[in-house]
């Protein structure tokens, strides 16, 4: 089946769009792989039309981080989006989306500070931000996530609540390559032989889950154990939260959240594993 | 003409009311004055459906200020609110806005540094906070808001403007007593001789406007020269900003806003004069 995608670039056009309700939205920073994919084709499973977003959003990188060299590819994007079933494509620019006086900012505490917030100061901040004025730009009946961002999705789905935004999240399942790697557009970066290395981490996220014990202390120990043979991964941290608070894992805990981050090389990558209690 | 008025208890409740468009909203915390009224009388002219919002929003009040004691009288309200022409009164419960696990956050830096947010910290947060919820919640395409909170309507046009709602805001005069008195829901506050005293207050900024200078020195100097003699009045602040960015005044001010803070005994009030250069 064709179908035709529009491509919207600025904040007005996108305004000015008037889809078919439900409107389901993916916001993307482009460079889409099967795990976007997999977002865009459940939202057109279950809306009457479908918006992707593409926007490498610059609040939410460090100083130091990978803003001027994250992958880029607008044209490949286009032809993915609508293949996946897209009925348009939102392609702001950073200067329309911030203008010069532009001000404000969207955080929900506690949760930016650990984890992944932990260990990139004002990446959340940046990231609630975009996503408030996506969701009031495109104003979706659904927006679709994926959960190897989990706490991304956790904290959106919080603000989401928080500030009554008549959205609701829906959170998909992490898309792998065959060796169990996580989809990322920063898998991009890694030379051959970064690339097999990679797959130890989901191999031992995996392992830990399926290991007999449940307690937080062991699933982080069998990662950390499992990875220091590994000669190009650098463990930056290892995790298990309540999957359902993101806080310790207490007595009450039915879900546990199994969540690192490491250096493969010089590439940061990040995964995670629900581990049922 | 007799109207009915609803009364909305709930989130869900509003979130559900479907109001014709264009719907216009004025937000309050009740107790509801001359000035209210003017807002919502101006929504009844140029819109299809008015929402007004009663919420003692506890989120901006700093801990020793008045939430205690802020005049509360529903009863009233209701009354004067359908006679001005509202179709609905939205009066949420703030464990309903603000559930125990709330934790997100709206800013507005910058603007929430200077004039009453140096001296209220944090209470600029929490009117950003509560109004981009309540915009999510009534989604108006209209919103009013009255020029003697000049700074707060200015940092919440900036918000809708950063986040892009899709709301748009009309900024009304200040409705005075006939003395000048800036109509206040905290002018109950003042016994009979505070309230005979307070009306140095606006007399003092007519004052500065009508003399020969625009220089914000000599305009802060009148105010502060004319208020010294006032036994009852304390002046916490007096300012000079420009209007158009609440900066310093530059060559570029075409615009001044002339703001103050004042205890009247125990009774803080704001008042504010815009000048013409």
């Amino acid at each position: 089946m064709e179908r035709e995608i529009q491509t919207l670039r600025s904040v007005e056009e996108m305004q000015s769009y008037a889809g078919e309700r439900p409107l389901g939205f993916v916001p993307t920073m482009g460079c889409l792989h099967e795990g976007h994919l997999s977002l865009a084709r459940r939202a057109r499973e279950e809306c009457a039309t479908v918006v992707v977003s593409i926007f490498v959003n610059p609040l939410q990188f460090g100083p130091k981080e990978d803003f001027g060299r994250y992958p880029r590819d607008p044209k490949r994007d286009m032809a993915l989006a609508k293949e996946a079933g897209a009925d348009a494509l939102f392609m702001p620019e950073v200067a329309d989306l911030y203008p010069k006086d532009f001000e404000t900012e969207v955080r929900v505490r506690g949760l930016e500070d650990v984890l992944e917030g932990a260990a990139r100061p004002g990446h959340f901040a940046g990231v609630a931000t975009v996503l408030a004025k996506l969701l009031n730009i495109v104003g979706p009946d659904r927006m679709y996530m994926g959960q190897k961002d989990a706490q991304q999705a956790f904290l959106v789905d919080r603000m989401i609540r928080d500030l009554n935004f008549p959205t609701y999240l829906v959170v998909c399942p992490t898309v792998r390559e065959p060796d169990g790697l996580a989809m990322s557009s920063r898998n991009a970066y890694l030379n051959e032989e970064e690339r097999v290395a990679a797959a130890a981490i989901p191999r031992v996220l995996f392992t830990a889950r399926d290991a007999s014990s449940t307690k937080p202390e062991i699933l982080e120990e069998t990662v950390r154990e499992a990875l220091i043979s590994e000669r190009l991964i650098a463990l930056e941290y290892v995790c298990a939260n309540d999957a359902a608070t993101l806080g310790p894992v207490t007595s009450e805990t039915r879900k546990i959240l199994l969540s690192l981050a490491a250096l493969v090389g010089k590439t940061r990558l990040i995964d995670n594993l629900v581990i049922e209690r």
